[in-house]
């Protein structure tokens, strides 16, 4: 059921060699391709069929669920709406994404929009990886959407990653942070050639003691570019944190836009950035160790997005 | 022909005891009350007669102009427009500011929009201090504005404050940067009570090497609140760097807005913000030095604002 392209992109964006183990949902170019539930982890097509729905079990402990995206259909655009209802106290890990394999001069897109209520006590990590391959001249798009709500004392790590071959993302994540929960996001976008990627955020703190630490990598190569907006308002004693840190190379240009709003006097919110090229002391200092120039840049590049 | 009020505003904005040495214009309720002029620097009413055109001989060396203006007429909104040339190779220091004393219940206003044309490898000390004294219960409002231009191989440093007193300002600054020129600018706001303050602020790198330094501090008491926005736009090889810190104490809130524009891929800019209350440590080691709470938060406070 899996062709070579397929394995080629499941390998990319899920780290699978296989159909995975335990609870998964896999959509090849517009339509399911398979399905599997487990005890702890129903997976159902959601009411208005343009989408699932996705149930983790109150006090689920050390489970995954996968749920990744091919598209290698010219000219199709495909947009789902995923829900993601995470149960009390449990602690799970998902891994979702996107592959987009272009083999014409017709554009593909796919737009991923994932709702998550996160309950009380409730720990996740959301991975979620982008990629574009394929030797076709049509547009690769992705634009995907996260919207988290967490409750009480949850904890939500996301790590969002677009590693080059895409050229238009649109990417918006929203999230709404309970008393004492703790959101801490990790995005690195890789564009090149003629790309474009923009990432909006709006994170608000809204309960007592809450949490968000937000950190942005950025390599913009070749005439691409990237604008990075985040908006980090906070409504109760709470502490935030953004990082934004971009590497230009050749004529990348970026744009660093983040709002930090502190609406309540017992709010503390941090930010640093960093936009520029590599530094040359680094650069030096491989190439002192016997690496050429593109080599030396090659390993500052994967280590900044490590 | 200053009465004691006039002396003391004078003291607080521009840090004279009595009419300063050199160049000067001073400006009461709208009116010329006095203007001197020197051998490198003149001053003339503009064309138009809403304000005055300060000239500055070039080679002009180690000379300063004072012009501070002085409200304490009720229900004025006093607008002046003034324009600064420093010629090429000069270096002097520009002490500006306004003082409002409001002694009824109606408002008092003040706008000064100041433009510079800095010519090459001239430097300049622009000092701008805003402060609003009274027992009147009228509304005292300060809109300073700077638009400044500085060509090749200029310095320009500016100091602008406002330390209490005003109810509302909306302050704006524009710089463009020519090629190895400098700007730094340090604004330090402080409100309280009900007050507000906005600072929005747009600093186009746009020569090659041009280097800008933005350091914003605010305080913000009370039920007061400031909205700090720093567009730094890097059109060639240059260097730009952003910091605001903002201590909020009582009710304060703060939103602090910086837009990195990297459009030129030689462009290396940075930004650190910090919001949020004294941190608790300082305080505990000033107390244990024998200071009480509101002398140790006012010495924090202060050196802060320093």
């Amino acid at each position: 059921m899996l062709n070579a392209i397929d394995r080629q992109i499941l390998k990319e964006v899920a780290d699978l060699e296989e159909i995975p183990k335990g609870a998964y949902n896999i959509r090849k170019d517009g339509k399911l391709l398979g399905r599997e539930v487990s005890a702890n982890i129903n997976i159902k097509t959601n009411k208005k069929g343009d989408g699932i729905v996705i149930e983790i079990k109150p006090g689920t402990k050390n489970e995954s669920v996968h749920i990744p995206v091919i598209l290698s259909q010219a000219g199709l655009h495909d947009v789902v709406y995923n829900t993601f209802i995470i149960g009390e106290g449990s602690d799970v890990t998902i891994v979702a994404g996107c592959g987009i394999h272009c083999g014409s001069d017709k554009s593909e897109g796919h737009s991923g929009i994932h709702e998550f209520q996160v309950m009380n006590n409730a720990r996740v990590t959301y991975i979620e990886k982008h990629v574009a391959i394929g030797d076709g001249t049509g547009r690769r798009i992705l634009n995907p959407t996260t919207n988290v709500v967490m409750h009480e004392n949850a904890y939500v790590h996301m790590e969002l990653t677009q590693l080059g071959g895409v050229d238009e993302a649109k990417r918006i994540n929203t999230a709404t942070i309970g008393p004492k929960s703790v959101l801490s996001v990790t995005e690195r976008v890789m564009t090149e050639k003629n790309q474009f990627a923009e990432s909006r955020n709006e994170v608000t703190l809204s309960g007592e003691d809450s949490k968000a630490n937000i950190i942005s990598r950025s390599v913009i190569k070749g005439h691409s570019s990237q604008d990075f907006y985040v908006n980090l308002i906070a409504k109760n004693r709470c502490f935030g944190h953004i990082e934004c840190d971009a590497i230009i190379m050749d004529h990348g240009i970026n744009q660093t836009i983040p709002a930090l709003k502190a609406l309540h006097p017992d709010a503390e919110l941090t930010h640093e950035a960093s936009i520029g090229k590599i530094a040359n002391d680094q650069l030096m200092k491989l190439m002192s160790l016997g690496l050429n120039y593109d080599e030396a840049v090659d390993q500052i590049i994967q280590g900044f997005l490590r």
